[in-house]
């Protein structure tokens, strides 16, 4: 849906110069940009690219403020008032106070409750006693468990599973191929004849707002209790959370990042791609650890903004030195 | 199904003091547990919290034996007495005799032979020639491909992808979104052009008996001949099998671990999670490797019981004290 | 479908020895070959167990020129040319020149294009202005969003998920499971309240011709421009790329290797598996990591037919230069 640069402006919080009328559909890159595009520049040496492009209109910041040859809408955080526009202009897709509607093919429960906008695609299940809150889309061939509750304003994409008893917030994204509440890991060896019975995997998965989570990423339900994603959290694709884990507020996890049994992350963590945590460890608030990073079991990480790399994971500085001792070591061996 | 404590106690072999006629329905934790619940404790230290609790019974020790204020299962192994009662409570739920069940929306080949008391969910699709044993579940939108055999009492969930002429064993548990016998990673490089040529991936899959595989887990056909996954093996989330490998009994293997092709992994092996595994290698019986860690192609590990840990793996004695060597050699170049 | 020995001999550029008239019908390895099967033997050590087999006929060196006891195929790239004999034996069984034949529970949108020979299977949605070539099978349960195109002779197995305008070339083969143009990771920070704002993920996804990608693999669409993935690219399952990533020709990428973003691989570049890649690196051509190497983000690694290991990745001799120095050491601390 086309808005004009001054609703935009508006909605993004930015300071217009220029013709406000002027209408643009979509956001660009600088070199991908037509006539209706937005895009935005963070760095003042991007700038003239920016403004020679084909694009109708350019967010910046205020080092832009003089420029007269294109619309520009001026913002401390060009980045950041380029993502709220592109969310503006894809808002004005959404389907707002129709009616729920299932495609003919899905299969939903008489029992659930679809609230008004929401959308079930082709050869989606949704079971008994499911809640889907307002305008909330369901993907083809996604499979909704029973009793799972869904907030408003989420999209779940194609071929997604919930098991039953999971609960999803608001504006959570799911991507295609996800499974969310499938049973921990989790035995009892039985020493008589060395078989592994299953352990109890009966505890529920909850997902607070504002989550996203990428594709083909797993989600293992609590054992006997709860594993839990706190709001606002980033999950990239093929993360594995496993059981009774408990991810604080606004924790950003990388590709490939897996997590054992029982772990706690704490606000604002940043964890890379390729990390493996052990069961029983505790990440604090606002540590960062690098791509292939190793914690062992029970062991706690500590330290606002310190970042850590490496297994056992170590503050980045210790890490580095050591490689580069390891390094030197070598290198005077060989004489 | 609810169940008397005394019915419970001779199904999983405890010693049951107090009043054998009260029913529980299911098992929780200590702090999640209602009057219906059943409890355990390993830890004499937690018994006070497990009889001051809410649930109906307790499975312990015979630190318990004196307690009289809830009925207590005495077991000299309460969390495996407790994982066998929580099957136990299950079992009631099987459609044990019931006629086999295709719902309305599958799409079930004439050909294909379902045993009594079999389920077919919304939009499973089961090819011809198949075959599927007594009590066993096809998860709604899950392929099950021409000549596939499943055994009995069986848990396929939703959206697990089966390719033609896999075999899998009775009592196996197979998490959403596993695909089983897909083709493996084999291409012949022509050395005139440098392009792949696909080499044939035209064996098979072979899953015994007891195995359970987790979320998004990918396990891959022979190229010729067969991968096979031994009886009572356990798969995590998002594993990886390629083609060709060998896994032996009570195998357990945690999750984002991969395996590339012809391994031989013997019975008992315990592997951590993000562990690699290069082609052509064996580990031996009763070996375990932690976490990240990695192993070369062609390579052997041996020693029951022996703990392995890093890349290349070494007993995990040996690499901890090379740790600790290099961080003292980092030390001393600070000063 | 069977063929004389002629046939395939001619097909794949060998020349035969003995009786052309004999029909095979499947390619088998050694120890499993019946009588209507080909066997390939590299070594001149197997030559002879080859020969007695019950293989129908065998590909084979010179060394084998003298042999009469079975049909000989003499190649100098006896593997390469099995492969071949393998694809040739597949082709028959393709619907070449057949109307495009839709499953009767499939959704095809009225303005999808499928070009003869197309089949769609069961429970597959193919949405508005797809674009579908000549003989290429989208499997059940799969979703291809709107504006898709694919080309011609590709194989879509069940349950993949195409995101909304991916492009797909000829050839291509895709396994189950795989997620093809999913939303990139990425977000602004709100400095205010410390949220995270989705960046706009409006790129798109190219495959080019002759790519196979394995089952379970997540590949993500550019965030503004593209994600590419270049002709004859094989990559295995459980892969995760990045947004705006561009992979060269005849790449090989082994499973559980993750891409973050915006990497560029050229041409006839090998990772081995749980390979991970920082963002804005780039691999030049020939190069080959081994597995569960590392590289950090924004570095270049470069050396036709260098072998790289580590993290952070070193030449291959380097790096087990450090890693014997390290065992020296910590022995030698020992005494």
């Amino acid at each position: 849906m086309k808005r004009t640069l001054q609703e935009i402006s508006d909605a993004v919080g930015a300071s217009l110069r220029g013709d406000g009328s002027i209408l643009v559909g979509a956001v660009a890159s600088i070199a991908g940009a037509g006539p209706e595009d937005l895009v935005f520049v963070e760095d003042e040496k991007h700038l003239s690219a920016a403004l020679e492009s084909r694009a109708g209109a350019v967010i910046a910041r205020a080092f832009a403020a003089d420029m007269s040859c294109k619309p520009v809408m001026l913002s401390d955080h060009p980045k950041l008032a380029f993502a709220r526009a592109a969310r503006f202009l894809r808002a004005g897709s959404i389907r707002d106070g129709a009616h729920s509607l299932a495609h003919e093919t899905a299969v939903v429960d008489r029992s659930a409750t679809l609230a008004a906008g929401v959308l079930v695609e082709e050869f989606a299940v949704v079971r008994g006693s499911v809640s889907i809150g307002e305008n909330t889309r369901i993907g083809a061939s996604t499979f909704v468990g029973a009793g799972v509750k869904i907030g408003r304003d989420s999209i779940i994409y194609p071929r997604v599973t919930i098991y039953p008893g999971t609960t999803i917030g608001d504006r959570v994204i799911v991507h295609a191929g996800a499974v969310l509440g499938s049973d921990g890991f989790g035995y009892v060896r039985d020493p008589e004849n060395g078989r592994y019975e299953k352990f109890p995997q009966v505890g529920r998965l909850v997902i607070e707002d504002d989550v996203e989570i990428g594709a083909n990423t797993t989600i293992d339900r609590g054992a006997l209790d709860e594993t839990r994603i706190g709001r606002g959290a980033k999950l990239d694709n093929l993360v594995h959370i496993g059981h009774n884990c408990l991810l604080g507020e606004n924790v950003v996890i990388a590709a490939q990042t897996g997590l054992s049994g029982s772990i706690v992350i704490e606000n604002d963590v940043v964890l890379g791609g390729q990390v493996g945590i052990g069961e029983h460890a505790r990440v604090e608030e606002g540590v960062m650890l690098g791509g292939q990073g190793g914690i062992l079991p029970n062991k706690v990480l500590r330290g606002k903004g310190v970042v850590f790399w490496g297994t056992p994971a170590q503050p980045v500085r210790q890490y580095l030195k050591q490689l580069a001792a390891l390094a030197r070591l070598s290198r005077k061996e060989k004489k």
